[in-house]
């Protein structure tokens, strides 16, 4: 007997007949005798469609109001769910974010939540046997303001309650069977990764697998939450994220990740004084400009290029930062290549395991994958190559790594 | 300057332009000195759509959750209408049920209001030179659940925050100027009523004019709150409702109302004995039905004759009941007329002017209407008559009371 606490997605319960396939999956977890605290997004479009009325009446509407709008999805959802649950002759209760007390900060839009304080309510529903759904992504200040929580701020209500209630796990219900080795879409063979550490959810999330958002990832870590990314429509287990162990290490290369929506930028013979890098990129900064990856060469005559990636749709922005940097900089200019991607191996046996960055670079040399810039982390290695060369490098490094489902190395 | 409420329904807040129209209306309102609270109900169909939502999941879903479900539609709107306040430059704010501390009772779906403990909130905002706009129909319990007012309960809302605001009136703005003395679909000649006694638009809408509900009346009659009716797209009075003064007993009739779903039905030489009526009323109130008008002839030979009339669509439901009061009565047995309708002349007027009910007789004889049964209440005279009849009945009642615009008699 386990507290377990899930969550489902919007696309999950668009629909009644979703609602209902929802409520017999979490009466099957129910009747195996554990407690169930269901987390819920708003319905299908509902947000898409109050954000779109709100941008009728005001291009910028107070982030107050917005919130006390877009909380109503939730709120919906919670309300259908514990209906379809009673239906089913599942005792259930619905609670909003408020009536379970979850204090924010005053960020409208992207609070951050300080405190569940309705934690008693919640063990009280579950001691009456009831299934206890709560409204994710919205929380309440202390004046009584309702707040949000952002992107996958779903997510991040139903870690945080985890932990508030000692639940054994947080799942997360989703249309895949868990994370994959990489997109099935370009190697029809990647396969589901059955245990990642933290770390390496955190580096494949920020390398383009958007299956948690990496607040709810960090949140968990923090507070050594286990999280359990599976399918909606499986009974089996999906992909188990928690504290990394040594079973995890013998695994060199977990996932490989790649995006396709980035743009590469040069500035070339900047003169090579201390505290020019820093100028470049806290103008960039200033601006609102996301780069990604830094690459330096070494000086050459007093001068050095500077290389960096952005994402593709801020590359004007980017470009008039740029501009305005090769004159503060006295740079002889700059370059923009917009077709560029990324590829990266992600791993927490990279640690203990040498030659993963020769074993990468030769899998790419050999499928004629020219390399354009490289970048390293402790877990991770990125490799910037052309936006053509992409899918054929994600291809070469998921075979090279032996992730495949009939390589037979990930079972 | 004054402190002044207005209620806006569903069908003025339906898309963008006319939420937009509504802020200019208030905006206009505030520049003239006012203070504005505004209470809205849900944008549009959006209940209607969630309701049928809920039905695709359960046919009884828990009312606690059918409330939780409701409740959103209304806090949709406040959002919205503060946005397009803001946008227009008029600082606004919205506020929940819960947020204002509208305190009901358990009654979910149909609670009554016991407190508003957050008035000082919105005097705050008011101070502070803000528009407040509050959710209609719902409220919290002491245990904060959710509650909904049920049918009218925005208009209650109005009503309730009114006489704790202490404000000078409590404005209606709706798709016609103002109570009509008729329906301008049977007299085109119908004319606005620049004021009515609560008594006089309390049977004016128990007898089909569904201008305001009845409980918002009530509320309003106890505690001395002024209504004002009137239309959103002309800025010019409505009516208004308020205490009875000497000036509205000079007005003899004030409106004409009729309703075409009635049917009439007949026990027939029912034993005279004591306490029959009541066994007849009893048992059909003790199965749901609504009984409108009651007559009973008088006595001959030791029986009697005892007609009502009822809502046509519970006439099954009815008839079932009548055969079993005339088994256990002993009654002679039983006819219905489903084809009857119900013409009524309302007026304050009438306590103090004679002869009303032959003038309304004399001008129904006039019309060739043959008057089926009559029902009498000091403010109020009610005929039933043939259903082809009812229109015609209107027309002449109308026309011998004066009350068209050509007339003269009511401005």
């Amino acid at each position: 007997m386990a507290l377990v606490v899930q969550k489902y997605g919007g696309a999950s319960l668009a629909t009644p007949e979703k609602m209902l396939h929802v409520a017999d999956r979490i009466i099957k977890m129910k009747k195996k005798g554990n407690d169930m605290v269901v987390v819920v997004s708003a319905p299908g479009d509902t947000t898409d469609d109050l954000v779109s009325f709100a941008e009728k009446l005001s291009e910028n509407p107070p982030e107050r109001e917005m919130d006390m709008l877009l909380s109503t999805g939730e709120q919906q959802s919670i309300a259908l769910m514990s209906m379809a649950l009673n239906h089913k002759g599942c005792p259930a209760i619905s609670f909003t974010g408020q009536q379970v007390g979850i204090i924010t900060d005053k960020s409208h839009t992207q609070a951050r939540i300080k405190a569940i304080e309705g934690i008693g309510k919640i063990k009280k529903a579950l001691k009456d046997g009831k299934v206890v759904v709560v409204a994710g992504f919205q929380g309440i200040t202390e004046e009584e303001n309702i707040t949000t929580l952002g992107r996958g701020g779903s997510d991040l209500t139903a870690v945080a309650l985890a932990h508030a209630l000692k639940a054994d796990v947080a799942e997360f219900l989703k249309d895949v069977p868990g994370v994959l080795t990489t997109n099935p879409s370009v190697c029809p063979d990647a396969s589901k990764i059955d245990f990642l550490s933290y770390d390496e959810m955190l580096e494949l999330a920020s390398s383009g697998a958007q299956v948690l958002y990496n607040r709810s990832v960090e949140f968990a870590k923090n507070y050594d939450v286990v999280l359990h990314v599976r399918g909606t429509f499986t009974e089996t287990n999906g992909t188990i994220i928690k504290k990394e162990d040594s079973k995890m290490e013998k695994i060199v290369v977990s996932g490989i990740t790649y995006s396709k929506n980035e743009a590469k930028v040069t500035l070339k013979s900047v003169p090579d004084r201390p505290g020019v890098a820093s100028k470049i990129f806290s103008t960039l900064a200033d601006a609102g400009v996301n780069v990604d990856i830094i690459i330096q060469n070494v000086s050459e005559k007093g001068t050095t290029d500077v290389s960096f990636t952005t994402i593709r749709k801020d590359i004007k922005k980017t470009i008039k930062v740029v501009e305005d940097i090769v004159k503060k900089t006295g740079a002889a200019g700059y370059s923009v290549d917009e077709k560029v991607g990324k590829v990266s191996a992600v791993g927490v046996g990279m640690r203990t395991h040498t030659g993963i960055a020769s074993k990468m670079f030769g899998a790419l040399a050999d499928a004629k994958v020219n390399i354009n810039m490289i970048s390293t982390s402790e877990i991770k290695i990125s490799c910037v190559v052309a936006e053509d060369d992409t899918e054929k490098a994600v291809k070469a490094l998921h075979a090279a790594f032996g992730l495949g489902k009939k390589s037979g190395s990930k079972k």
